[in-house]
């Protein structure tokens, strides 16, 4: 018989009293990485900031700097390879990775045995949240390779005892065969990945509906967090889709994680302390509800612990009660955009993930997009290149005034989403190159136009 | 202070002990896949064997059937996925993998935790004979994803307690650059691609001697068994060139691996007990030295335990003292060429790993070639394409009488080596494409010519 939590009483214990823990926990983390870790010391000392100055949770998101990305890639190339965080012998770790940088070196990653124990336990309450149990196969459509997205779900789904099945790097095809004759019953991938296995299978004359799989874990993308697109995984493959994931950074990452009434990503406070604050300011807590910066913390990782990270992600926060019982504050929305991702477009904030989110929503459009920023007499002009849908063309071409009315259409939603007016150029259905891992889909030609 | 051995009592045991030990495993595992496994079960009446009929070893190679691949794959499409003889419920999976086969299904292998926990001990102590301790960073160049290798050797290497670092599919010039910013100590990879890292360290710059590697642990290919090419990885990365593996279905592949003195593989008898038989007659035995087929059984593993598995592979067997200390037998050469690969040219038998060996012999020449076979007249003909030596086209291409030379003293001794006259063709240094993972040499034309 299944249970509904991975562990009832730290999942539905209450706020008031789980606040509490967290900020002990807070303080010793502290006092631990100002004592242990050079690095933090150093870090700590320049900004004027001693453990002993926080005594209450608004405390830490006042007085605590924030650590950036760039701040650890500094760290390391100074201190190589691991930098002066690492918080035990170098020989005592047993795996390395690596940030998902694509260029130059990553920030590495090294876990100790005693990290990897409590990674994998953290993980599988994660993925419990979301629904994996002992019986399922657990298909894991991404690359174990420096990157820490496949080996975490690895780990947590190990743990739960579920079969792992990790069809390798690349090669749809294979996955989507594989997952039909091994019979796999949760796929975790990118949102991205997911939808071009979707085409894949039907390109293979399978339906979809019909495959083993019953749930889908999205990673590495918000994908899973926009209706649109929840819509179309839920639909084409006939599973539950679940957002899931922080960064790679905050690994144990799937700390933001969906359950099954599907209302946004539960945060699991108690082991990833997450907080929102003002854009401009990572000194300066929002109020519930308000949209704001992403910064992260661990709670218990002695490893190459994270203390107040600015993870660039944006989203909002809110405490409302959700029925699976679970106390947990939940981000309603998932991760919906990158701080810095934003786009301004003639003094407008724009973010990628509301125009994919509008598109969606137009009847008649297709499943891929591209965004084209040029400059033209000193101004920017943004154009959405827009597949329309395959039925539009069933019988030839679609006609002008068909197209016409389509443009409209989209032009007034996009307009009324997002306060831009856009140019609109439709392609052909499966024009547009399809992405294996990360989308990307503005193409910011600024510079050289 | 290290340890010479993983487990002194069981490796420097009286070989004479380990047989009775054997023997009771063998008698033991026969009686369990019997009684256990309907696939066995149908497959022992069919052939009108019984356990009971197993009195000595000698037995063990004259009355039991072997097992071929093709049965294996026959039993798992009549009963899928897994086949009549998984020894557990499915749902105690915990691993999903797959046989390299890389056309249609796959034979596909579950693993139970329990047999991961023993897969887990064999690799670390087949890893430990090879020279990995716990101080090293193993560096796993192979995809993890369907086949065993790299996921046998990242559980072994943990199992030591070794920090693993995988970085993924593909991207030769990652693997070199992560290797130097890691500092991985222990390279584990196909031989192919480490020559193909070799040259990507040197076009990059790098002195590959003074790499932090110390030990390369060679696997899916016989290469490291070969001098030639052992000398070459030794050299080129300034290592030791550990030979290891046997294959897949066999997991814990790596009950073949050289020690320290590397004077060939020794074989694990313990965990998978391997016969020498004739090449025509899996029911022969053969005396120690002469050149055979290899079989081998797992002793101990209950989920889909491999009885009498024909490996296709072709070696020989010395029971000759290694000065290492350990008791267990050596294959000498390795596995030196495969019953099923083996070429016949105008009657003769004809390895492509002796070609190899061959031109790897002859100053002059590159590092890479194709056996090209064609059919002219219904006679074959058997042109060997091969990369001169770079150092040969310092100051313009090599001259007439420079390769006129070259050709006689290569055709020459590949005749003395393989019985068989080969026309000769030479290419520039680097023109023949490099292989990222299994090399494939021979190019057969023979039915399209």
């Amino acid at each position: 018989m299944d249970q509904v939590y991975w562990n009832r009483e730290k999942e539905t214990m209450d706020p008031a009293v789980r606040a509490q823990q967290i900020l002990r926990d807070i303080k010793e983390q502290l006092h631990y990485v100002y004592e242990e870790l050079p690095f933090y010391r150093a870090y700590y000392d320049e900004h004027r900031f001693h453990p002993d100055m926080v005594e209450t949770l608004e405390d830490f998101t006042r007085k605590v700097p924030v650590l950036t990305k760039d701040a650890l890639r500094l760290e390391q190339e100074a201190h190589p390879p691991f930098g002066r965080y690492l918080g035990f012998p170098a020989e005592d770790g047993v795996h390395v990775h690596g940030s998902s940088g694509t260029t130059g070196r990553p920030t590495f990653y090294l876990f100790s045995k005693q990290d990897i124990a409590y990674i994998r336990d953290v993980m599988a309450q994660a993925l419990y949240t979301a629904g994996v149990r002992k019986r399922d196969v657990v298909q894991i459509s991404t690359d174990l390779g420096m990157f820490m997205g496949g080996w975490g779900a690895l780990w947590g789904a190990e743990e739960i005892g579920a079969a792992c099945f990790t069809p390798g790097a690349g090669n749809a095809e294979r996955h989507v065969r594989m997952m039909y004759e091994v019979g796999s019953t949760v796929l975790v991938t990118t949102p991205t990945f997911a939808l071009r296995l979707l085409d894949t299978a039907r390109s293979l004359g399978l339906d979809p509906v019909r495959s083993p799989l019953r749930l889908g874990i999205f990673i590495g993308e918000p994908g899973a967090g926009i209706p649109g697109t929840k819509a179309a995984l839920e639909a084409g493959w006939g599973i539950k889709a679940m957002d899931c994931a922080t960064t790679s950074e905050m690994t144990p990452w799937a700390t933001n994680v969906e359950c099954e009434e599907r209302r946004g990503v539960h945060v699991l406070q108690d082991e990833v302390y997450t907080e929102i604050v003002a854009k401009d300011d990572p000194q300066r807590p929002l109020p519930e509800g308000e949209s704001g910066a992403v910064v992260y913390t661990h709670l218990r990782r002695k490893g190459q612990p994270m203390i107040r990270f600015w993870s660039g992600d944006e989203s909002r926060m809110s405490t409302a009660a959700c029925a699976c019982g679970r106390t947990y504050p939940r981000l309603p929305d998932g991760v919906y955009g990158r701080v810095d991702d934003m786009l301004i477009l003639r003094g407008v904030n724009v973010y990628p993930s509301a125009v994919q989110r509008a598109l969606l929503e137009v009847e008649g459009l297709g499943s891929e997009h591209r965004i084209v920023l040029t400059r033209r007499d000193q101004m920017d002009e943004a154009t959405i290149r827009v597949e329309y849908d395959p039925r539009l063309s069933e019988g030839g071409a679609p006609g002008d005034d068909r197209l016409k009315e389509l443009h409209d259409r989209t032009h007034a939603h996009l307009r009324a989403v997002t306060g831009v007016r856009f140019n609109i150029e439709f392609v052909p259905p499966q024009s547009l190159e399809r992405f294996d891992v990360k989308a990307r889909r503005v193409i910011d030609q600024r510079s050289t136009s």
